[in-house]
This record gives C-alpha cells, sequence and structure tokens, in this order.
C-alpha cells in the first residue's frame, strides 16, 4: 500500500510512505531568511512529515541536500548539526544547484518506520 | 533478484528491479525540441520502463527531475501536470543542474510493483 | 534495524544499512588528482563500504554520479566503466552540479544485499 501525504501542489506530494519506506521533500516555507534559517525551516517540515508518517529523524536513512550557494554550506551544516540525531546519523550528500526563487535549500530523506 | 532493463550503454542501465521497488531514469531520446517536448518524451520514456518492469505511473513513489535551466521549470510542469496521476502524485523535487550536451531535462524515479 | 557506518563526520555517516538496501556515498579521499583519479577513488572508497555492509558491487541498483565539471564526464565514464561489474550495471544518473573544494566528483549509490 501506498500513502501519500498532500503538500502545496496537486500534482506531486511532500511525503510518501510505502511498507517499511518514508520518502520525504522540503523547503523552508519562508523564502526570505537567509540559509541557516531556511534550512532549520526545511528540517523541522521534513520532521513533521516524518511523524506524520509515523517514523522520526532518528531513522533517517539517507539525505539529500541541495543548496543554491555552496559558499553557504558551513551555514546549513550549522543548522543541520544542531538538529540531527547524532546517535543516529544519516548517510548525507551535499550538492550545489540551482533552485526556484528564493530558496536557498531543499532536503530529500528517506526515513525507515522501523 | 535483481532484473535490469538495458538502456544505450552496456555499462549501465534505465531501470532495476528488486523487490516490490523499480528504479528508472529516462533523458528525451531527441535533444532538438525544448523543454515542454523533451520533458514529456522522457515521461513517456520512463513509463515504458515503468510498464515493462510490471507496474505503472500510479505507483511512482519518487521523482527526482533535473533540468538545465531553471527558467524552464513551468514548462518542464506542463509536461509533468499533463502526465502524472493526479490521483497518485509521487513526492517530487526539481534541481537546476548542468546536464550531457543538449539534454534540457533528466528524470529518475523510484516506484512500487505492489 | 538500522546499522550506520560512520565516517569523518560524526553528523552523518558514509553508509547506511536497512533490511536489504543498502546506501553509500563517497568523494575521493585525495584532492589533487584530476576527475579520473578522483572518479577511481571514490568508486573504491564505495567498493570498500558495500563490502563492509556485506554486499558487493555487482548488486548496486542506482548510482548517482556528481560531477563539479560536465566537461570532464568523459573521464568519469573511463574510470566508471573500467570499475563497473558490466554483467550487472547499474542504473545511472550523472548530474553536473557545484561540490564543496575540490572535490571533482561525489558518488551516492543505493545496493541490495541479496
Amino acid at each position: 500500500m501506498i500513502v501519500r501525504l498532500p503538500g502545496a501542489h496537486p500534482t506531486r506530494c511532500r511525503a510518501v510512505i510505502h511498507g517499511d519506506l518514508v520518502f520525504a521533500v522540503a523547503v523552508s516555507p519562508d523564502k526570505a531568511p537567509p540559509c541557516y534559517e531556511q534550512t532549520k525551516r526545511a528540517l523541522a517540515a521534513i520532521e513533521r512529515s516524518l511523524a506524520e508518517a509515523g517514523t522520526h529523524k532518528s531513522r533517517i536513512l539517507t539525505a539529500t541536500v541541495f543548496i543554491a550557494d555552496m559558499t553557504q554550506k558551513p551555514e546549513m551544516n550549522r543548522a543541520w548539526d544542531e538538529w540531527v540525531d547524532r546517535s543516529n546519523p544519516p548517510m548525507r550528500a551535499c550538492l550545489g544547484v540551482t533552485l526556484e526563487g528564493q530558496d536557498l535549500v531543499e532536503i530529500v530523506v528517506t526515513a525507515a518506520k522501523q
């Protein structure tokens, strides 16, 4: 069975649950703040989707962090390091890409339910 | 058991099936058309691989859409919105990256068989 | 159960094992060499993580190769083609992105244990 958590757009969703796996994506809902704040807010959105899907950041398997400006990676890392469950760090990749509009960070995670 | 669907290159393939999961990648076979048309053709190629793998766009879990020019995202979205199963929208991320040659879009999906 | 293989940073890890799936990421430990050599070294690091996780390059399902300079894709491909198990080629996507510092390539794979 596939469960889909709807987001802002009717043609895609912010999280999908299938078997023991949860896939979630988030950007910051607020586009004004700098990279550190946007990362905090995107991670908080991920955390809410994981909770809704019945899991938790301690069971994240992988994270892919896309940032609009690689010179801001230390600021993204600062938000990440404050947020992550240090007993259960995921595999993570961070890539500099072009994001839409004023988005400075977009985060995709795969988590396990158990 | 792992089943691999061969593509144009002997050292990689266009889709892989493992258990209940199918992974597929596609670009447009024609490089001349603009982003909307290339997206339509890449999505059609994804759909053919999913059919061959025994699944369907209604069971896509995640899609990652890489585009060469973020200003063309509305054109990619137009093709996506026409194509997607609106009752079963996947989690989706869209990133602006450098693609090879005249490719304007490259799409990676994970789908469930059931 | 989730098993995490620690890497250089305490807040993320280089590989995660969950059920029958293994997720691994690598860059070249040496940043001086050109793209071909960095790719070889990143692939060797992936191979070590897969071995530690109880699997092998012949069971890689997907690979995402991020390169800092798309004009170097032929050099990345040369290292890939020498390394890959040609009887078991993964689904692969290659994207040009901004990487950190002197990294020329970063590789993420999903592999099956069985």
